[in-house]
């Protein structure tokens, strides 16, 4: 039932023409959801800003092509497609927009979102193989309007290498931490860090890495307060959150 | 919103006090499910029947003993009450009908629903171990309204003991088939029977059994068609699900 | 033993020529099974219907042309093959009725069965990925016979597509519920749906998606009652099984 | 090297008797930590405000007893202790401040800090059995100075209980999912809300539901965007880190 | 339909009064299986010798007594009770010859059988913790009529001390070996020996060792030729197994 | 010290050169080991029979063919070579007998070993996928030299077809129960088979037979006696422990 | 064959009672192990100094009082009980040096070794739950003959307390990293320390923790070198074997 | 605030132009460890030896011989690359001594380091397929300056192998051993040898094998002592550990 037929059925009852007691018979039995998705899909869309996001992994160079050039041709201003593989960026027709990142595999239809809040939003990695995963994280934030600073490298082998930047930590609003192995930097970083702090296992590593999950248990268990995990490699999760996170309106009593 | 108030809505419409247009406006911005939980909630009641089932685990007494009571008090000719133990059945307040079983740890407040069909569900055991499972699952389907069918402690590894049943398991029209250990028992009976099977693994055994996890992936991978699996020891959902099949209405072309 | 030694055992006993002992013994020491297999497989025979199924993995192209050959030049009307590639398909020898389903791997000589119950099995998936599974499932139900509606891409994170097929759901007669990553569809499902719920959870996923793994647990802990699971990515033996309980035959008291 | 010994080596300085070039090699040569533990430990005073969290599990009542009345005794306005058994509640020194909530196993000392921003987080639960963890993040949250909804027992196989609270859900500034089984619960609010959600697993379940491991698996693979996810029944550091998000400063550029 | 019933129908055919078309018919229809258990039961009393097993845990004193009883009443001469707790012996009904085995925690109804073979079954433990499985498997053997070694605390880390019983282990003609941690003890009694090595991981250690799952899976990884594996603490299935080989017939061609 | 430099010592001493004290001393202080390798090697030489084999996995075809060769040379008159490529027996140099067997990926330089007994060794799978380890088996047990039956896909799920062989399972010396998936083979043919079973798990299946684990978990947790278990795959195993079995030696008292 | 059997053959052969050749050849027959055995223990005895081991846990207060008797009454000067309750120091025949540490379950028969060194072996620990396995390690070391430095409760999470110790890390021989939960501890302190760190994970924590496993892959994946892991709670292990490396001897070339 | 900051303020402080207590105050306030990172690094520098390992895998032959030129360039005088394919060591810029070993996969720029004991590590395996692991272990501990013997292919299920090496075993400061499958060989020689024991797990095996964790388990649970163990394949890291033992300082008190 759309909206056309509750405003027939209303009319009936405003014409005489149906009683009020049949008419709340027939709203009762219509399928209660069609009434109201556009309303939710609309709510949707007002709030969650102009971005839409195409999971790119599973999908045909082609498909994606259409999707992108679809959602472009609705107005859409910023679409983010991750996962998305080198030859089906190539393969991209480039009559609208787009800009291609290969190392966070992510690529852009239309502009980045500007940046909302003056605060950045950190992502560290405690090792090189880490930053794909780091990438699609801060790229996600960045095209959906957010400031970001990087640091690499971090892991807490070496510890001093982190701790030179206590202070880029300390004053981040959001926190990514990104690692394989064995995800200490997570509880590392959590006990520095005062703000959110978004961690996310890598499937780098070895033997019993166990293709990420020793980082994702080890993160669970982390003994600081203030960190949540995502699912492993799950980089553009952890950046639409930490997003989420950063674009709080601040709202004192 | 109710339906009073939508029956409200609808009266001033009827009076012309109130546009089609601000009416429509009113009932898409309602929260869309109020109208709708109780046609939901009343449909489901006639279709599943009169019964009113109570997981007791985690509950105490107490808490049995007044939700029991609540509902037979609102109209509820059948209330099954699971997992209760025999102390809760001892300390239930026994001014209402109400039947107590043991080995499957059931409850009964009021009477059976007379089965509606002539076939059986056949609810076999693979050891004597499994029968406080096979019961939860009996009764939950003679409760639920069906006739059963038992036949207990017949694992495979004295195979013949099964197959003298085979013509018991050729005429059932639900099967369920309980078995800790190695969980060989779906996969023989379903090689057998042609009608649905559903596999409940037991947590009886020790040391690789694991609680019941051997038997869970054994039926999942049973080679025979026909065979589905419920969580480990449950004896209710496999009962409910069994009752729901038997009670399929036939509808040939 | 086959009938005619067990008749020429009984003619020697009827004339005389053989005591009933020594028969007794002869009928004892007698492999028992040899005297009912025939019988078992006859009814099966009857009972299944015209259907034969070939598993297509681990065949090759040849293997797989010879046995559906064999099948129907022996008189079977249906015969279905699982998981066939791509590449069998195209070797298949065309001198009998096939047919490829290129998007459910499956492979069909002969004709579907028509439908014997008016009613719909339906088929619906957490998303586009899991659509190959859904589709042996749907094909498989087809080919035994049975009305099959499809809903895909309807997961529980965009809650409102699957409510808006809220009445198509509570109307089926059984329903496949097909999901991979953390398999809450047949959960939802399981909510909405009065009737049966077959749950396939799918190797869609990455990282704790387990390859399957983690759907499977979720719906096995499914708190909807109705629901039962097969293996990971079984989408024939859903078909399979809502095949069977579609078509049971109603029989009230 | 603690303050004191900087200063006599900075008056050494100012009086001439120490060069800066020694007096900067003392100062390189100090353990670098020994300076700053102070600092650290004061900025993260002023920032986390003034509460203090004791984690009881483990803990005998006299050492809770000990460090809390301490802690009090240093000028900490709110102490909040955690895992606090009953039998640790009634055995506690009642000379200062001091209420216990039972059922989300919390003391607290001193009193609840009075929420900073008018928007509320909200606390829901998929069972009965989930609510003693959603009562230590609820409490948790609300110590710490925030409002707090709660919505209990909203489980997803009765989609529509939860859906009655699709406004709740949609004004939420952050959402606690907290839910055991299959954690569905997590997917469907991360479905409908836009807000960052915090699931958190419960070991409530049997069989496959792993003390929990299935809840978590399944909430790390929601098909949802923002959510993330603590540790099994980590009621605090969903409500610690929900604190965090709701009381981020906005600060639009 | 049993022996009696065959052979009723025979006598009719015999007398004439029944045709054999209709014998074949009767025998055809019959319930196979019921012609031949007794068979198979014969056959298998008559191969595995006179020793009957009860399985004691998870069985009353009271239901271990009657059934115990009860088979020795119908014959049986020795009657072999497993799991038995201390106190279910000292509440067995002593009008019949028992002895309670407590190490082992075997009852034994009747007497050993003699064994039937000049050569031993080596009963050999990495520690002391794993003598209950080691008795329990011993005595199995021992009540079913084999000659018995032990070699107990013989475990790899000090292994001059299995070194020492080199000899033994050379001559036995099957081995059990038993060993809980690492589980090492099969492969280096596999590597010395050239008998059959049936391998009994035990629950014995702590952490890893994960209830024996270590020695388990160590067990089946063994590079040496000739072992196998049965399950976590069962002695008595070892046992069995090693009684079955140790009285294999020898027939040379 | 080998036996020359044990020789000179006890030459010495018989010289009256060293006193016994003296040549004490100096044995004890030999390493153990270097005296009796060699015997050690002998007797396992002279026990085990003429059969050498050579684990192909992991070795390049030359590897192979030198150490075939070697063997060969050094006068062993059989030679098995398992897991060995169709390319490595293509490239092996046939200058000696060698014949490769396909199906059961091995290679037998020299002759097989004539049978010994008149028994036979039963090789069943549960489907035809199950052969390769099957075959790996079958060769293993008649290369060693046993006479070897095979029941190929007999399979549970059609239990009829397992059993029209009961009595070849019955007459069985020893059985080799081959199956992947559920595994339930090894069950249902220990329930029926009073000789030892060897059940070899198999890596067919997909999905939760999670490459062979559940097949070997229900392995473990037969209820059937007599039964032990071999790594996932592992053909040889259970082929060389079947031989060692059905060549014992009957020694009667 | 024991050392007054060889002296027998040897003065054969010196009387010349007994050829050299069958001296060899009854020598090379004899069961290699026994001659050697008292040497190896002798050996292993000089090296490892004065101190013997019981492993208290499974034993009764009465078997752990006897075998530590003997053992002083054969003059071991130092006896360390490990995992001994209090119970059974309570129950200790106090007629020998004894001495007992409740937080490290640690009896000591005789008294500590003087320590060898000048060095200290470091044991630290993650947090205050622990400490039990910390002093296990510790007093293990102590008792060896070890100098042992102790810092408790320098998790993570505070990284500034674990590196107000930077000094003391440095300094260190040998460090005993001990922690439970994410285990992160053991990485931060192998990224600081240039010796060589033995981690021991512990099974404090809950949910995700899995009784120690986590922390135990997350050692084993440490990004810093000079790591290696014991068992779950092995503080014993990790004690002997710092010890052991502690008093390593210098020998320069 | 680097060292000219400081010395800026020391300066202040001499000059009068700053208080005792500003200075202190800034000093306090500057983010703590840009002061004495360097001091850490150098110290690192002076204690490590003049060794840099390069962890070739996952990075192009290009980034591979940027950085070591770097290294080379910068003074260092050894630089190890572990993990480096043959087809980067073929691609490495020969303008600096470089040699690469192909068995252990590591590329070695400079020289090796002299030994700077008389004493050897003892490098070990269970079988031939763990060479590459060892040679890994091994020479990264020759170019770290260490005497290394090797005995390969010493696996437990031939134990006379091993024990042939007794005395190399028993002479050794420290030994690495290496094995996969049942990983018993640690066991066994953790019981031979009185010095600290590195075992090492490797990935060889099949099914239960499980990629080398059923090694690392059975490793962790030896049942000797002065055993630990290290990641899977991670020979580098074992044969790190033990040149730091090896290289220990023997400082007699």
């Amino acid at each position: 039932m759309d909206q056309q037929e509750v405003k027939a059925i209303l009319n009936q009852v405003a014409a005489g023409s149906l009683s009020t007691e049949d008419a709340l018979l027939k709203l009762k039995l219509a399928p209660f959801e069609e009434l109201d998705i556009a309303t939710l899909d609309m709510h949707r869309g007002v709030r969650q800003g102009a971005s839409e996001v195409i999971y790119g992994a599973g999908k045909t160079p082609e498909q994606i092509d259409i999707i992108a050039h679809r959602l472009w041709e609705s107005g859409q201003k910023t679409v983010l497609i991750t996962r998305m593989k080198e030859s089906a960026a190539e393969a991209f027709t480039k009559d609208i927009p787009f800009t291609y990142y290969r190392e966070g595999r992510i690529g852009l239809v239309g502009s980045m979102i500007p940046p909302r809040t003056k605060g950045y939003i950190l992502v560290a990695t405690g090792g090189t193989s880490d930053i794909p995963v780091a990438e699609e994280a801060a790229l996600t934030a960045q095209i959906m309007g957010n400031h970001v600073e990087r640091i690499y490298d971090v892991g807490v082998a070496g510890i001093h290498r982190l701790l030179a930047h206590t202070e880029t930590i300390m004053r981040a609003r959001v926190i990514i931490a990104i690692a394989g192995m064995e995800g200490a930097l997570a509880s590392v970083i959590g006990g520095l860090a005062d703000c959110p702090v978004i961690a996310v296992p890598t499937s780098v590593g070895y033997g019993t890495a166990l293709g990420g999950v020793t980082a994702l248990l080890s993160m669970l268990n982390s003994c600081a307060s203030g960190v949540s995990v995502v699912n492993i490699d799950n980089g553009f999760g952890a950046g639409y959150l930490a997003s989420l996170i950063n674009n709080m309106e601040g709202e004192k009593e």
